[in-house]
């Protein structure tokens, strides 16, 4: 198990946060003189030895540090229309995570029924899932409208993915994840007309992902699968 | 949306049962001269007319019908066990199911602490995705033990995935999807190494993820979605 820490004090102590140091004393049970394993989320990693003064104040002991540099050499981003069930899209970050994405855009579309989400709570779900996979890297989560989000400027290849575009499998082909990539996916009922017109002229090529009619989270599952396989295969 | 009938009668008359009535008249409000699709997920398909007597029996009057051939080359059966939680079962047989998944045996290993799973539930499940994501087959799903499960014949491709094997580039690459799969996927805790070499002496061929440690249910996703890819792409 990997333990989150952002907290280095002056005397070169790591410090656990009031939830972290619960986990590890009371849930896992780890003692005094235990080796734990903590990470920042910005691919720094330590190992730190549980002391006397854990338990009062969250300090450990630095054993060990190294920085791990992020293998994957392409990224993806995921720009995805929140859910009306809030559910669905905390399970595919923390699926989406877990197989390495980097980026996750909660898009405001037209037709987006659901206008708020919880940031914090995604935050929390991906650091779990970042600790679980044996990652190092935290992905960024941000909440954007559809407008501002396609007047950015990208690099890399972008796509627009929508049941309204018929099926060809050059473009679908073409994704094969070797350059980094952003891909919007729509929400239940997909983009609007006037959407997909405007992001195809800021750039974005439209893509459909097959015969199936996918949920808009298992679009976004089989991207970040897809993606996966893909780097663990270069 | 599409309704489930297995049920013809005597009069060549399609009837809905409690449930998919209720649906189709209460929930999405069908009326009576509505024209509606019903599947019996054995790849047959009929559009039917909602008339007078549906409301009062489930009847609908049969105008056109068809059989939809499954077009998939190869087909993916998941054997996976049970996770603890068995929402997380549930959200993989749904995804999965969305993405083709042609048989589901939900897998009693030495290391699994669930020991029973409504498979009733998991019908409906899947049911319902089919209908959403307009596939005509249901996946055929079952529960099974371990040793049972890798005495049995099986042709096409035979793998177990987990954690105790290096990765290697090739064993993963070589799991084309050309030809029909599969793969067992191990519990919280992994395989023991005694299921291991049982299975590996029934032929299977051990086979790692990569990197990244991946749940139970995100390793059968990452496989579904791979082989929904590369049907779409055959």
């Amino acid at each position: 198990m990997r333990y989150f820490s952002g907290n280095l004090n002056e005397k070169h102590e790591l410090i656990l946060d009031e939830q972290e140091l619960r986990h590890c004393l009371k849930v896992l049970r780890q003692k005094e003189g235990d080796k734990i394993t903590v990470i920042n989320g910005k691919g720094e990693l330590w190992t730190a030895a549980i002391t006397g003064q854990t338990r009062q104040n969250g300090r450990l002991e630095i054993l060990d540090y190294k920085f791990e540099q992020d293998k994957t050499k392409s990224t993806l981003h995921l720009a995805i229309a929140p859910t009306k069930n809030a559910d669905r899209i905390e399970w595919l970050l923390e699926k989406a995570t877990e197989l390495g994405l980097k980026k996750l855009s909660i898009l405001y579309t037209n037709r987006t029924e659901r206008k708020r989400i919880k940031i914090n709570r995604l935050n929390m779900i991906a650091m779990s899932a970042i600790k679980q996979s044996r990652q190092v890297e935290l992905p960024c989560i941000e909440e954007i409208e559809f407008d501002k989000l396609i007047g950015q400027a990208n690099t890399g290849l972008k796509y627009i993915a929508t049941c309204e575009w018929e099926y060809d499998k050059d473009d679908l082909q073409a994704l094969d994840f070797k350059q980094s990539a952003m891909i919007l996916v729509g929400p239940e009922g997909d983009f609007t007309s006037e959407e997909l017109s405007k992001a195809i002229q800021s750039g974005y090529r439209p893509l459909s992902l097959g015969e199936n009619r996918l949920r808009t989270e298992t679009a976004g599952l089989l991207l970040a699968a897809n993606y996966y396989m893909k780097n663990t295969l270069s």
